[in-house]
This record gives structure tokens, C-alpha cells and sequence, in this order.
């Protein structure tokens, strides 16, 4: 099978353990039949891609190299390619392939495949055939995914800005749409950064009352800025309380260990809370007493399927959605991780992949 | 205001302590415009009356005088009461008034009254007027309740054994309609007991395929007896792990606490677990990365209220369904709450109120 020299920037080991993201050189194979191979323009920095790096899940194979918000360009297609063509705008969420046979795959929910060797995840996507085979993500010139999992970019989308909608925006949208959140529903986000600020934006368009749930006071304005229509300042004991009880629905982004309790009564009767950027254990026993008491749900979503990433696409086209962007250098990629880790980032990186070609 | 002289069954402290449910005398208020007066005939012994004797919640005023899955015959009625005569068979379960007027009572969801003393509980249902208020429940000869609160009996129900259902039957009965249950769907119970066992029936009839989920070998003959088309011994590894993302729904009625994680992974992709014995926290934290995995929600469900409780009992008389009851005398409460804290009764007490009456 050819192969296609690729450039791109990983890392060879945990940041804990000392190591940063460095240019490196690897190849990807030819495009098959059905797969695309794109040029990357521009490639959003997702939490996921710090803990990912850093072997928080305790699955990294490496060398790692990231990426899973990609806007590119097509290339090439493969010759049983029929949607997209060279030149089209296309986009690569998170996973790149799956069995498409099974009924989660049937029904557009990928991230769910029964399938064998479960769905190709877009980077650190290994399973063991002869050889090994591992997947290298958007942190790179080039990429190839399998046609269904390439998105179409509506073309009133900006695309250096869109990139975060493949990953932070069906990951808020997913939940958001399958607990039904309408015009007339109290919604609060919990957690405004990457995924959170997106989230607000994706609810308000949904028609839903709107509050940012925070611990930082100084990103009340910013959350208004974005749409909210009420900040609750989640240190703030008093408001905590005197929003008990309110919201249909909480999403909660906030992506490490947190104690899930202290956002439970604010579910409204029958209400539900989902958590979406942890992904691990909470740091308490969750209190069945108090999610009893107005029979709430406390649920867990991950991404989305091609359906619905292609879905949440044409929804902010239709909504004039985008998230809000700062825009790097492939070589501020780790000062970047730094001020994600810190918190800094307002609201999503995007890297700029002009600056990797340069390295050509 | 005229008192009825009542006699009853109670702890004037917890049962932990070394007392036991005694004979005692005690007034009801005379029924008022709305109210029904009842004579009661059978009473359900429900995990719950342990507990509150036992002052597990730490909420218990004693004296306590359990009992919330009473049938009885109508004595009296209030002036304004139109739905109910004197001789009528009826039912009251957990409730015998709220506010009425709110939005939760409105949609008769009663349980999450939102009024100022929100709803007023059968038992231990004290709030804090001038004087101080308490209730007693159906471990008695007899009980007031609002019209509202009091339950038609569907003529072709086997009044002696329908009391369980006031409780236990609504309790499961709630969450396996609001999750959608219905033919096609796979369905697990965990922990074949008083409410375990009714929800077997309950989703049998909702068209699902039931699979009973326990510990004890020892249940797996009268499970299958019962309705279930399987049985799932959680003890072995090897078996639940043949069950992983096989359940649509899981209704989990374990009383005491334990470690939710154990019974994630049988859950389907965007399918739910709901608990309703537990009224405290899990063992352990949940792990969001079992939870998110297949985008699943784990839920809590408090009892049913008026609209749903009516509805459960039609239900039943519809698909002849009815609890598998053991009568006991008052004389043997005693030991019959040793035996539910033993797992020792199959599957619900039921006292004959007309030994409490003998000793007139």
C-alpha cells in the first residue's frame, strides 16, 4: 500500500513527564475506495486532546499526535466516493471510520458501534490487525477519514471559526436535542469555557432561557457577551439556592472531578443533569435521596454520530452560531495546553495550519 | 374541632433502640368539608415503615404509626366530597393531601408539591402550624384523607391483596411509563422483592422482555414464577458480563445502599437506570466514563402521585395483575419486620386490620 508523508506535531510521552509537542514526520496510508484525504486548513485544541496526551485515561499510545475539530479542503477521493469532490470544504469530528453495519452505526450514532473493533477514533485510534494500527489526528498538513464520517461545511459558516462545532459543538448539541430543550425551558450550562460557551449559544437558539453557571466571577461578562441571560455564580451559596429547583436541564462541562451533589438541586421536578466533560469518576457518592426527591436523571453523553455532527453543522449555519475563537501558531500549541490547563483560554483555541506547512 | 378515637399500631422510638410496634390509642381530626373518614381492612408493610420506625432518615417524630398501602370501606364523607360514598372500597397510598394548587399538584404529581408545606405524607407527615401537626398511618383502624388522595378500587381487583400496589405498585410503575417502556424493549429488575417483583409484572405487561436481576440463586424459581423471562444472578461475573449493553431500561430497587457502577455496563446505548429503594447515597462514585460511554442516564424516582397512582391500579385490574401478598396479623408486625430486614418474605406482608380490631 503507498504511503503518504505526512507532517505533523504529537508527542512522544506524557507533558507530565516532562515531554512538550514537537514537530514529527509519520505517514499515513493512501486514501481506500471510500476514503477522502484533506488538506487541513485549521484544527480546533480540545481538552480531550491535553488528557489524551497526558495518558489521563490511561490508553495513549504513542507517539500521540491530536486533533479531532478539522476543517480542510479535499484532495483526493477515493473512486467509490460519491458526496464530495477536490476543493470541497469539508470537516472531521472525531472518529474517521466504524464498522457502518451494525444498529448504532444504522442509526447515525457511530460512537456507539458494535462492530468489532468498536469506531476508529480520529487520533489514538489503535486496534490490533497485522500490524498494529494506530490513527494520528488534525495536528498534521493532511488527513484521510472515510466518506461518512466527512462533514459538509453549510457555506455561511466562517471557516476558520468552525472547527470547534466538530467536537465542543455535538457534544453539546447531542444532549441538548435529546432531552428535548425547547422555548420555554429554564437551561443552565455549567462550566463556560470550550464546550460550555458553546453550549449557551446552542440552547438560546434552541429557544431556551439560558443561565451560565460558573465558580469565576470574572467571566460574567463574557457569558452574557455570548447570549446568557442570567450568570449564578456557583460559589455563591445564597444564589445557589435561590435557583434551587429551576432548570429543566443542567449540561455540565466542567472537565475534571467535581462533586455532582452540589448541582443536583437545582434540577427542576423530572429534570435532568449531563455531564459531558468528565469522563471518570465523580468526586462524591452521588446522593439518590436528592435525585429521588423530584425524580431527576443524572446522565452521561458522549460526541455525537455522523448524523447529528452533520446536524449541529446545519443548525448553527441556520442559527449564525459560531464559537468564539483565538487563533495560534502550530508552535504556541504548548503554551496553548498550558492556558487551557489554567484556564486561560477564551474560549477555544483554533490552530492555524498555514504555520505547519510552512514547516514544509 | 370533634376528634375520632383511634387505635393503632406504633414505636414511640426506634425499634434499634429495643422498642417495638405496640397497640396504642390515638384522635384523628374529624374529616373536613373535602376529606373522607375510611375504615381500614388491609395494610401493606412497605421496607418504608422500617425505616421510618428506625428513624433512618432521621426526620422520625414518634410516637410513628407506619402504613401508606391501605384499602379500606368508606365511613363517612365530607360535605363537598363528590366522588366517593359511604361502603365504597378505596385506596390511599403515601399521601393524604398538598397544597393543591401548584404546578406539580396541578399535573397531579403531588409528590413534588411545591405549597408551602408541600405534600403531606400518610405517615410521619408533620409540619409546623399552631398547634404542631403529625400524621398516622394505615396501621390503624382507621385514616382521614382529602378526596383527591383516595383511591377507586377497580372492581375486579382482589381487594385483599391490592394494598401493595398503593405504593409499591406506583413506585414502579411510574418510572417504567416515563422512561417509555414498551414491546420490543429489554428491561431489567434488580432486586426481587416487594417492589421488585411487582415491576416484573408491571413490564411483562408493558410488552417488554424482563429479565429479573439478583443476588440470590434461591429467588430464581419463584422469579420466573412471577413473569420474568430470565434471571440474572448479579454474583456471577461471567453471566453479567454476557448481559453488558443489553438493557434498555433497568429499574433498580435495592434498598440499602450499593455501588451503582456494578449494573452501568448492562445498560444499552442510551438507554437508563432508575432507582427507587435507595433513599440515600451509592456506595461509591459514579464513574462518568461508564455512564457517557453509551450515553446513558441513571435516574431516581420518588413513589407516583394521584393521576399515576389511579392509573397503576387500572392498569393492573386491566392486565389482572396483583402483588404476591402474605397476610399476617397485627400481633405479628414485629416479626414480620424482622423478616423484611432479613429478606426473608415473599413477596409483601399484608395485615389483616381485622385483628386490630379485636382488640376493640
Amino acid at each position: 500500500m503507498e504511503k503518504i508523508k505526512t507532517l505533523g506535531f504529537g508527542a512522544s510521552g506524557s507533558l507530565i513527564g516532562g515531554k512538550t509537542l514537537e514537530l514529527m514526520e509519520f505517514e499515513r496510508n493512501e486514501p481506500k475506495p471510500d476514503e477522502i484525504l484533506i488538506d487541513v486548513l485549521y484544527c480546533g485544541v480540545c481538552h480531550s486532546d491535553l488528557h489524551q496526551v497526558n495518558n489521563d485515561w490511561k490508553n495513549t499510545i504513542y507517539p500521540c499526535v491530536p486533533g479531532h475539530e478539522i476543517i480542510g479542503k479535499v484532495i483526493s477521493t477515493g473512486s467509490a466516493v460519491t458526496k464530495f469532490k477536490a476543493g470541497d470544504v469539508v470537516g472531521v469530528g472525531c472518529m474517521i471510520d466504524s464498522c457502518k453495519t451494525c444498529s448504532a452505526c444504522s442509526d447515525g450514532e457511530e460512537q456507539f458501534c458494535e462492530g468489532p473493533h468498536g469506531q476508529t477514533m480520529t487520533y489514538n485510534g489503535y486496534w490490533k490487525p497485522e500490524p498494529d494500527f494506530n490513527t494520528f489526528g488534525g495536528y498534521a498538513t493532511n488527513i484521510v477519514a472515510q466518506e461518512k464520517f466527512v462533514m459538509r461545511i453549510p457555506q455561511n459558516l466562517e471557516i476558520s471559526a468552525v472547527a470547534p462545532i466538530l467536537c465542543a459543538g455535538v457534544t453539546t448539541y447531542s444532549p441538548l436535542k435529546h432531552f428535548g430543550v425547547k422555548a420555554g425551558h429554564k437551561v443552565g450550562i455549567i462550566g463556560i469555557g470550550g464546550l460550555g460557551h458553546i453550549a449557551v449559544k446552542i440552547a438560546k437558539a434552541m429557544g431556551a432561557s439560558v443561565t451560565a453557571i460558573t465558580s469565576k466571577e470574572e467571566k460574567r461578562a463574557a457569558a452574557l457577551e455570548i447570549g446568557a441571560d442570567e450568570v449564578l455564580i456557583s460559589e455563591d451559596k445564597e444564589a445557589m439556592e435561590a435557583n434551587a429547583a429551576k432548570f429543566d436541564f443542567l449540561l455540565c462541562t466542567i472537565p475534571y472531578a467535581f462533586d455532582v451533589n452540589d448541582y443536583i438541586p437545582l434540577i427542576r421536578r423530572r429534570g435532568a443533569l449531563v455531564t459531558v466533560g468528565l469522563l471518570g469518576p465523580y468526586k462524591a457518592p452521588t446522593n439518590n435521596m436528592e435525585v429521588a426527591k423530584f425524580s431527576s436523571t443524572i446522565g452521561g453523553s458522549l460526541i455525537g454520530g455522523t448524523a447529528e455532527t452533520q446536524e449541529v453543522l446545519d443548525f448553527c449555519a441556520e442559527h449564525q452560531i459560531l464559537p468564539e475563537v483565538q487563533f495560534i501558531n502550530i508552535d504556541e500549541i504548548n503554551t496553548a495546553f498550558d492556558k487551557i490547563k489554567d484556564e486561560e483560554v477564551r474560549f477555544r483555541y483554533v490552530i492555524d495550519m498555514a504555520s505547519l506547512k510552512a514547516k514544509q
